[in-house]
């Protein structure tokens, strides 16, 4: 069994008809069995605008009503998963694309509204997230991803999941690739192992890596200096460059999803741009 | 193994959240393996409205430009499909929401366009509809379908196919609906008879039933009374509706459809109100 990897494209590729095409066929062309998690915010932010809505985001999240829950789920779900799988298929790579619903994939909880510090001394504000979902490892339905990629079938997943009470939830696509990555991590070590062991035939177990995909080569030292990728990051360096405050507040997030992983059983972390999927530019994150 | 129901629903039962939610409960208390076809026609419209679109609608076929394509594959594979596979979560049936894309479910040929008879004597025009698949049973994947119900997990299939070479295709729900009972009868026939008569166990071959369920009991003897359902019609019998006028025009592609499903190894063909999934009232269909 080969290695699995979870590669992430943001909403930025999603939205670049040639970035999208090459990455597709750069992705289909890798080896052994892989998951894709894709984002679409961007296109989702246009198609509430063209209805009239005007997007509100929090803290890099969107703030999800009723109406804003249809177009992201129209959006993710629909036109860029399945343009995306559509794409793959054109380029041999047999995927399916699915949301958190589908086999229950992924079940997530309502966001509670959170008590936050206002603009004025002292004052703090409620911030209801509305339909907004947040995921664990342990909700993930990662036998049905591993028998899928077994059977030679890619999952594509979208940053739509479920509450298991008939609501669908928006959820952030950089924390759904980690838990995958999570989750398949643990699936393989607890199962596969049981598995081997009761039949007396030790297996060689299969990694997992998780790829962080964007418009940037990696890392920057320099936000200013494209050419100042970080080849490699530990915790240590990565608490070294938080207290220089040499990371983009964007990138935070980011990164701490990835240590996250890493310290849950996940192999490797790389960040790296989309453009450069089939070659060793970027930053590896490793424990 | 149980026998097989295809169950198809139009846009009318999507776009009526009492009547779709009666009906995933009914659909989710079937026993057996069964497969759920969807449309979400009434929907588009309204979005494409919304969207400054005008719906173009020629012979009930929408003409899909690149725009109208759009529309359709958010509507039908992003919220149609995910609002219903929550629903069916909900209510304990475990779904997965697919394209014709998604694991080359459903590979359509582009309709080229077609001359027809216009409005003037002896006047032709030509009519292209754009992105509109056609789709035969020989071009779906039906051991996909069959492994999925096979493992206790229910297809939820929307009128989005693809062309193989990275487009998706706008396609008739009541075709994909005949054509996947007729794939998986067919399957069934080759696939699991070759298995057993090589393991040297007769196998019992389980049949595929195909409903097509909508806003009226059945197919009506008065199109203006909807208490003149016909309980049973076999080819002979229709032949003679069509020749009296008592067959209402939007009917006969439905009905073409089913005696087309039937001559091709589905056992049997209802047609009835989404209401009464679980009661007797309809109209059956058969040779």
């Amino acid at each position: 069994m080969n290695n699995i990897q979870v590669i992430k494209i943001g909403g930025n590729v999603v939205d670049n008809p040639l970035l999208l095409e090459q990455f597709i066929r750069d992705f289909s062309g890798l080896d052994g069995p892989k998951v894709l998690v894709h984002g679409g915010g961007v296109m989702a932010s246009q198609m509430q605008k063209r209805l009239g809505q005007q997007p509100v985001m929090i803290d890099g999240r969107r703030v999800t009503d009723t109406d804003t829950l249809k177009v992201v789920t129209m959006v993710y779900a629909g036109w860029c998963s399945k343009s995306i799988v559509a794409l793959l298929q054109k380029h041999g790579c047999n995927a399916v694309g699915l949301s958190g619903a589908d086999a229950d994939l992924i079940r997530a909880t309502r966001r509670p509204p959170v008590r936050k510090a206002g603009q004025a001394d002292g004052e703090t504000v409620t911030i209801d997230y509305g339909y907004v979902g947040d995921v664990d490892p342990h909700m993930i339905n990662a036998g049905f991803l591993y028998r899928l990629t077994d059977a030679g079938i890619t999952p594509v997943i979208c940053a739509i999941t479920h509450d298991g009470n008939g609501s669908l939830l928006n959820t952030n696509a950089d924390t759904i690739a980690s838990s995958v990555a999570v989750s398949l991590a643990s699936y393989i070590k607890e199962g596969i192992r049981a598995e081997s062991l009761s039949s007396g035939k030790p297996a060689e177990l299969p990694e997992v890596s998780l790829i962080y995909c964007f418009e940037k080569d990696g890392v920057l030292y320099d936000k200013d200096d494209d050419n100042s990728v970080i080849p490699g990051i530990t915790p240590e360096y990565y608490s070294r460059l938080k207290r220089e405050g040499r990371v983009a507040a964007g990138m935070i997030p980011k990164l701490d999803n990835a240590f996250n992983a890493l310290e849950n059983g996940v192999k490797e972390v790389v960040i790296k741009h989309a453009g450069n999927l089939g070659n060793g530019i970027g930053t590896v994150l490793s424990l």
